[in-house]
C-alpha cells in the first residue's frame, strides 16, 4: 500500500458540464441573473448621476469586481486590509476601505497598498489619524481619509460635530493625508422589509449625513465624496442628493434575507446565488438529509430556502456541521435519495466566505469557474 | 502608478513573535492546553482498552491529526470525501468516513482513496451499498462498510433491525466490500450540560447500539468495530463495553459550548482555542467594536466569550460580518482603542473552517503555524 503524494480530488466542476454534474456542495452563480443585476445597478447609478463603488466583501472575488468595473463602477470597497491584495493582484487600482483599522501591521499594509493604488480609508478616532498620518508622512505617500459618521447604525463612526471636527483637523495636520469626504452607512435599515418604511429610514439617515456635510462646509471644508448605501436603500440613496457614491454589495446575488424584502422601485434584483446540494440520507420517514450544513451555508440570517419545484414538498429545517435536515411535507412521497437541490442562502456574504469558487452557470451549463480569491482574508 | 503583481501581505504571524504581535483576527491554539487535551484523551482511551480515532472535521488540519496519531490514535475520521485528501497527502493511511455519501463523483473518490489507504465508510441505504459495491468490485479494491445505526439522534442511520439486515446482506453480496461493524453516534446528547444526565443519555444510546450488535451476532455476523462517541460522552462510551472505538473531535479545543458543560470525570479538557481580536472603534460611549465578526467566528452555538481579565468589563453582544460589538460594563472606563482580546468561540468546528492557519502559541510566544489544509473541503 503506497501513498501517492500527488493524489488529488477532481475539480468541483468542468466547463461545459450540466449543472447536475457539479459536485456538491457547490456555490452556484446564475450568470443571467448576475449579469442582469450588475447591469441594472450600473444603469440606475448612471441615471442618478452618482458613482458606483460596489462592495467586494459580499463576494470576495476579483473576477466579479472586474465585471462590475467593466459595467462602469469607479472602484471597489473592501472591508479589511488583507482583503484588498487579491484585487490589486488582479489589476484593480482604486479601493476604498470602508471600515476602521488599528495596529502597526494594518498601518504598514495601508502604506504599502498606497504606493501602488489609489487608496482611501475610514477613521473614527484621532489616534487612527495620527498613526496612519505619521506613517504616510514618513513614506511620502498620499492617502485619502474619510471620517465615518454614524447615521443611525450605532456601531462605528463619530456621532457628534465635535468628534468630526477633531478628525478633520487631525487629517489636515498631515501632508500624507488628504480629506476625502465622508463615509456614511446604516446597515441596520438595509433589511427593513417594507419599501415605504425603508424609504423613510433611508431619508432619515441621509439627512444625518447631510447635516455633517453642511457642518464641514460651514467650516470651509467641502466634501468631495459622500459614500455609503447598501443594496436595500441604494435607490433612495442614489436619489437623495446627499450621497455622491454608492456601495452596494449583495445586489449581485439577492440572498434570502434581501429576497424577503419588498422591491417596488426601478431596481429589482433577481436571485442569482444558490448552493447545489444532494440528498444523501433518507433513512427516516418524513425527512431527508442533504450535504449542506454549517460549513456550506451561513445561517446567521436564517436557514437556506429550497429553490424551485422541490420547495413545494421539502423544507430545510436545521443545519448541523455537514448535514442539512429537510422535512418532507408529505411523508408518503417516493424516496428522495440522490435528489439534487438548489438552496438560496439566507446571507450571501458569510456564505461566499465559506467557498473557494463560484461555479458560474448559464442555461443549466457550467460556463466558468471564478475564484473567491479574497476568501478568509479578514486581517 | 504601477501595480506589482507580486504584492503580498505579510504573514499572519512569525515564529518567535509574542502573541501581541500576531495580526488579528487570528485563530490561536494554546499548545499547552492542546498537548494536555491530546494526552489526556489518549490515556483515557488506553486505560479503557478502546481504540481512539479522533474526528478531523473539528480541526481540518493534518498537523493536528499527526500529533493525535503520535499519541496513539489508530486512525482518523473524516466527514466528507474531499476532506480526506490533505490527510492522505500528509501521510495518514487509515481514514473512516463517518457519514453517508451519494453520487458518482463521490463513489469515484472513495474508490481512488481505497487504492491508497485503508478506508472505511458509512451507509444507511441499500442503494449506497449497491453503488459503492459495484464500483469496488469493478476496481478490485476492498472497502470496509459500516452501516450507521440511529441511536437517538434521529438524523442519519437506520432505525430498525430490518433496515440493518438489508444493509448487511447487500454488503455481503459484493466481494469488494467488507462488513466493518457499526457506526453509532448521537450528536444531540454531547452537549447535555449536567454530568449525570449526560451519563444517563449516553447509556441509553449505548444500549441501542448494543441491541443492534446482538441482533447481528444472532444472525452470525459479529461486529469487529462499534465506532462513535463524541467529546461530551466519550468517557461514558469508553466504559460502556459497547463501543470499541471513539471518535471525539472537539476535545482538543474545548469550545465555548462544551466549556459550559459539567466535567466531573477523569477527562477534563482545557480551553485551547481562541480568536485574537483588536478593538478598532470606540466612537460610542459604553461600547467598543472589535475586528472579529461572522467571518472570523461561527455563531451557530452562541456568541464568542471574552477570555481572561478583559471578561470582567467587556461582553461580546453581537456579530456583524466583520465587526464584533462589545458592551462595556462600566461606560466610564478609559478608551479601549487598540486593546487586544482573546475570544473563546462558541463552536469550534465551523470556526476553524473559516481560517487558514492555527497560530500555535506557548507561554505567549508563537511556536508554530499549522495549516488548516482541509478547510472548505466539504464535497
Amino acid at each position: 500500500m503506497s501513498v501517492d503524494v500527488h493524489l488529488a480530488f477532481p475539480p468541483l466542476a468542468r466547463i461545459g458540464d450540466p449543472l447536475e454534474r457539479v459536485s456538491t456542495p457547490a456555490l452556484i452563480l446564475d450568470l443571467d441573473a448576475f449579469d442582469a443585476n450588475v447591469g441594472a445597478m450600473a444603469a440606475m447609478a448612471k441615471k442618478a448621476g452618482v458613482a458606483l463603488r460596489p462592495h467586494a466583501k459580499a463576494h470576495k472575488s476579483s473576477a466579479i469586481s472586474q465585471r462590475q468595473l467593466e459595467a462602469g463602477a469607479v472602484g471597489i470597497c473592501c472591508q479589511k486590509l488583507t482583503e484588498v491584495y487579491p484585487f490589486v493582484r488582479a489589476g484593480i487600482r482604486n479601493v476604498h476601505i470602508s471600515n476602521e483599522f488599528v495596529g502597526a501591521d494594518k498601518v504598514a499594509m495601508a502604506i504599502e497598498l498606497a504606493r501602488h493604488i489609489t487608496l482611501s480609508i475610514c477613521v473614527d478616532h484621532v489616534q487612527q489619524v495620527r498613526d496612519i498620518g505619521a506613517a504616510a508622512d514618513a513614506a511620502g505617500v498620499t492617502i485619502a481619509v474619510l471620517p465615518e459618521v454614524d447615521i443611525g447604525q450605532g456601531r462605528c463612526g463619530v456621532a457628534s460635530e465635535e468628534q468630526l471636527a477633531a478628525l478633520a483637523d487631525a487629517i489636515a495636520a498631515h501632508p500624507g493625508l488628504r480629506f476625502g469626504g465622508l463615509q456614511a452607512y446604516h446597515g441596520g435599515i438595509q433589511h427593513v422589509a417594507e419599501w415605504d418604511q425603508r424609504r423613510v429610514a433611508a431619508a432619515r439617515s441621509a439627512d444625518k449625513a447631510a447635516a455633517y456635510v453642511r457642518f464641514l462646509e460651514a467650516r470651509g471644508l467641502p466634501c468631495p465624496v459622500v459614500t455609503g448605501g447598501g443594496t436595500g436603500t441604494v435607490e433612495f440613496d442614489a436619489a437623495s442628493g446627499v450621497f455622491t457614491e454608492l456601495q452596494p454589495g449583495s445586489y449581485i446575488f439577492l440572498d434570502g434575507h434581501y429576497g424577503s424584502s419588498e422591491w417596488l422601485g426601478g431596481f429589482r434584483p433577481r436571485h442569482g446565488l444558490f448552493i447545489a446540494s444532494t440528498v444523501m440520507s433518507t433513512a427516516k420517514p418524513g425527512m431527508a438529509v442533504c450535504d449542506v450544513g454549517l460549513k456550506g451555508v451561513a445561517v446567521d440570517s436564517g436557514l437556506p430556502r429550497v429553490h424551485g419545484a422541490a420547495a413545494a414538498d421539502l423544507r430545510y429545517t436545521a443545519a448541523n456541521d455537514e448535514h442539512g435536515i429537510l422535512h418532507l411535507v408529505d411523508a408518503q412521497q417516493p424516496d428522495r435519495l440522490g435528489e439534487r437541490l438548489l438552496l438560496i442562502p439566507g446571507h450571501c456574504d458569510p456564505t461566499c466566505n465559506l467557498h473557494d469558487q463560484f461555479v458560474c452557470v448559464r442555461d443549466g451549463v457550467v460556463e466558468a469557474l471564478w475564484a473567491i480569491d479574497a476568501r478568509g482574508l479578514s486581517q
